[in-house]
């Protein structure tokens, strides 16, 4: 088992290392995890520890009930969130959260990101969600449970494997998929196309996306019939 | 042949990591081809390969008919709107795509880019057209061909020489030119006046530019009585 | 106490640094002082020079009446507004000014940068208040004296510990904290939020975030029942 | 003066390369020319090189009527407006031109970048001016020549001492100073305080600056009662 933790200590790491090599990290902000699925165990990113002082033995294991199972350091202080969205969305096994620019201003704005172009449809299949606010009563009680909870809520008619992502009003963006890389690649493809859509409706407050559009990027990319990439990951 | 074909594989390699070197990628988004008007030879990236993992050997050489001739790898998605730009715009000799965030801003407002200033009629002589959105049929046949000919419609009255790149609705640029470098420098401009474009009607939607001043900036770059630079490539 | 100059001198090196790499400045705008309080001495740039050729030898050492103890540099112009800080706010012990760019927009247009999200609350808790304009006596007479004396009136009912910073109107903002490392920090923030600020007031003028999440965030970040990061520094 | 025009040739070449360094410079876009008043000769950049390609040797050598005097390469095609500024502002010793984004927005847009703060006041005492738009005959007869014209045209009644660099109307931005790396630093001032007036403007139409502000700033670094910086150069 030493050595399976120790993979994904490794994989974890590498993974918030691409979050700030991408540009999506300010000071300490923003975390990766990744889950084994098959021995309940999830990694994650220590709580507000330099991304340049960071190492893979810093990462901390846990179980799905929060407890420290490896490690010397506090977990994020999100760890809470990410265990929720890992209750609830059975299929994903990373989480990634961030402050990144453009998808926080559309959580201030409490707005969602809409489909706007084949960039967006390439990997979310419709608007990303914004959550709605949270009581004073979820905020004042386990907040950072609560705030996985506003998000499962958000998605009960929604498909996570669909949409990978969320804006969680007032805070910022949660990302997630198939494995650690995979959900850092949603959020910066989300970053990307919050840019994109803000200054889209500024300069067309009428644009428009085609669903046929949307259908045929989608698909493209994802599922039997994808036909991009080499066969094997997008 | 092979080192004919080599060469082209090189030149089409160093173009795609001039994109990346210019920003104008993210991930895995956009490509090159370029085409040898003797052999009918089309070298272009394969689809969906990292950056910073291609290696010229990964590029692909197809025919006119997108038939691969040599590589190992799949021809980029994108592959068959090449073929249609090289097929009616028989004056280009290189093809660019990207997802660049200024251009796609347009793409997905569904405006054209309109020449404002000495900076876009130094390279685009006239504004920089945004072809119709695609109908239900188009999508859902042979979408990537189809792609490629909207554009040539969209160029039914227009040089492609003189306004060498498009702006495909609800998608994003392609751009072309006499070489692989040549294309990559559209892209490159065509970036560049799309952001200025962008703040130049926030900030005076009156904004108007002199044709003269479009006809003078164009001609002493191009043409036969050009005057800027060298005396040989521009 | 040479060695303890040495060590105030080596710190605001450092910080003069950090401002650089984290794209605060330009050319030789901007400066950082830290102070001992049990000496009463302070540690401050010199006036004007650049931060490539600067070393820790040119930082300048002066006591709080701004009289010049070690160096062969004349101290920042700015000194006397970070001398009236030091005098005012006695809990801090190190003060920033720059004029990055996002949160000089926000003083040129005499707005304070408002609390929009938990990224702002997780280190001003509370709107980043704007000073009044200066009078023409003010500007005339002791200008950087009068520059602090404003700031310390606009704080009459703020605690300079709760929200560390300011933007001094038509001008740019001053940061400060508990050493030169946490002052630059505060400026690194509010360089972000000021980003955000803006975009999300355009985006949706009604936007308006929660108390209980500022109290939620600020309050798991600071103070007796802080559990964010690892116990030690933020 | 085999060494003098060398030591010029050294000057013109490593300001055009901070040109590049500051993100001014797109492709070849952009010049810089220095004057030494003494001999009366001029070096400037050669036209439509690439700026990594670039040596010092490169640099071309006129005189006062754009006569190459020594140099292997054609001038920069905008050698004509460079020399009738040199000829009508006769305290200037260098002219750099760029297409950088902000100040061509504002060229673009025709509109004068507004001195909105005192990172504007430090450098440019007053509104940095936009010229007239050319007439049809000024822009088919000796168009960089004219360009010159109506730059001097419009500081008939300014200082271009005092405000060292102009927005050319529908074209982009020209800067002067006492030397190469003067111009080049102002064409880095006007950069940013275009990029911050845009902004400004945008959050708050009415944003106004004190003139005693401006008094105050500008005269703190320039003249005889300046007291910022080493008391040698700014």
């Amino acid at each position: 088992m030493q050595s399976r933790t120790q993979n994904l200590k490794e994989r974890v790491y590498r993974a918030n290392l691409l979050l700030k090599q991408n540009n999506l990290i300010t000071l300490t902000w923003g975390n990766v995890s990744e889950m084994d699925r098959e021995s309940g165990l999830i990694a994650i990113k220590p709580s507000g520890v330099d991304y340049d002082a960071m190492t893979a033995n810093d990462i901390v294991i846990t179980d799905l009930d929060g407890k420290v199972i490896e490690g010397h350091l506090r977990p994020s202080s999100d760890l809470d969130t990410h265990l929720e969205l890992y209750k609830s969305f059975t299929d994903i096994k990373a989480v990634v959260h961030t402050h990144s620019r453009w998808a926080t201003i559309f959580a201030q704005a409490g707005k969602e990101i809409p489909m706007l172009g084949t960039t967006h449809a390439d990997t979310f299949y419709g608007d990303v969600p914004c959550t709605r606010k949270m009581t004073a009563d979820e905020i004042a009680g386990d907040y950072e449970k609560e705030t996985g909870t506003v998000i499962v809520e958000r998605f009960q008619a929604l498909d996570p494997v669909a949409i990978p992502g969320v804006i969680v009003h007032s805070h910022g963006p949660f990302t997630w998929g198939k494995d650690a890389y995979d959900a850092v690649k949603h959020a910066i493809v989300l970053e990307e196309v919050a840019m994109m859509a803000w200054h889209t409706l500024t300069l067309n407050s009428e644009a428009h996306f085609q669903q046929e559009l949307a259908d045929k990027h989608y698909f493209r990319k994802h599922g039997a019939n994808a036909y991009y990439g080499q066969g094997e990951r997008e």
